[in-house]
């Protein structure tokens, strides 16, 4: 049973499974409710060993981690995340408009810790096994560790904002990104006493969840 | 405190937090491992509901999921996966070679349940909130789902394979994905009763994990 590395496996205790679901279902993209408070190294510790054991595309792993820290650099980032964030407002009219402008969108100076998680596209080498016939699949692994440090952090009592509203060159130029490699995630990671019940563009009237019912087919797209 | 919805959160218990990280950890990509015996419904649906509780960019949600079950269709994309790993195998020389001839890939036909996670790239309308200024975060939001579903599958005794190797026409042609949809993940659900211990190509050889240490840098690209 043990032979070639195969350990026995099986359904998690009822127990266990419901602490999975709790993290999947109670996790929240948070945006204001960071408290100062430090994170301790241990816990940042297990959340980026938590990412780094995702899946990736044969086994080429091609994610970074960037921890920002100092007040300055994020002080910078958010700067940049500002002109951003006008860009993106104006794409908005009328209603829409008025209540984007009212949306905490970013937590980047409140929270301690914030993590870009990047992909280089070039780990691995040439040929990826896997990475063939889809040349983004590195993207996909990657955006599956920041999935997994997520539900992590949500059992560890952490808040994690993930924060797209970036002009790329801004993002590159503040990290030093290089060109072979893409920031595919900009994180804001702290301590967290309340979160949402359910998402915050819910809870503020932004959009509504679709039935999953509906989201599903049956053998072909379309078919139910 | 529970005002606007919002709810008292913190640090999961030790025995929650731990289940956590073992789902986290224990969760293997499975090729060839699967039982043939069928996935019960509630459970199916317990995976799906993990899929679609991920966090998407401006709540847009853009997954749709397509279960395939009948065998006749496996086979067809089976067929495809061949004729696409026939090509991906040429790509590799001398031992590499050899070594990819002998991995199994794919347990599309083995697998009782297949699962094809697409990104509808139009949902959400013309300006989606949080993708003004990366227009590929609705693919990252599908990942987010797929870790999700994988996550909650572990628990629940469910192996999953993500299967990448396939022509993009192949897939479209089979399941009838119009050309606004992305085909993000094809999953091969299944019980396992084992699994292997450590990522099967490092026990193959095929590659080593990563030290975690040298992945990380501190402030900017590069740092450490």
């Amino acid at each position: 049973m043990a032979s070639d590395g195969l350990k026995p496996a099986g359904p998690f205790s009822d127990a266990e499974r419901e602490a999975i679901y709790r993290a999947i279902h109670e996790r929240r993209d948070v945006r204001g409710q960071f408290l100062p408070d430090t994170i301790d190294e241990d816990v940042l510790q297990r959340l980026l060993q938590a990412a780094h054991a995702a899946p990736s595309v044969g086994l080429s792993q091609p994610w970074n981690f960037i921890l920002v820290r100092s007040p300055g650099l994020r002080q910078d980032i958010r700067a940049a995340f500002e002109v951003a964030n006008d860009e993106a407002r104006a794409m908005f009219s009328g209603e829409k408009r008025e209540l984007y402008s009212q949306l905490k969108l970013a937590g980047i100076t409140e929270a301690p810790v914030n993590l870009c998680v990047t992909c280089d596209r070039t780990r691995g080498g040439r040929v990826v096994l896997g990475r063939t016939h889809n040349r983004d699949t590195d993207l996909y692994s990657t955006v599956c560790a920041v999935q997994n440090l997520w539900l992590a952090a949500r059992a560890e009592g952490i808040g994690v904002g993930w924060v797209s509203i970036f002009r790329d060159a801004d993002l590159r130029r503040i990290l030093g990104i290089p060109d072979h490699v893409v920031p595919v995630a900009y994180l804001c990671l702290g301590h967290v006493r309340e979160l949402y019940d359910i998402p915050e563009l819910e809870a503020r009237g932004w959009g509504d969840r679709n039935e999953l019912a509906n989201l599903i087919f049956e053998e072909r797209w379309g078919v139910r």
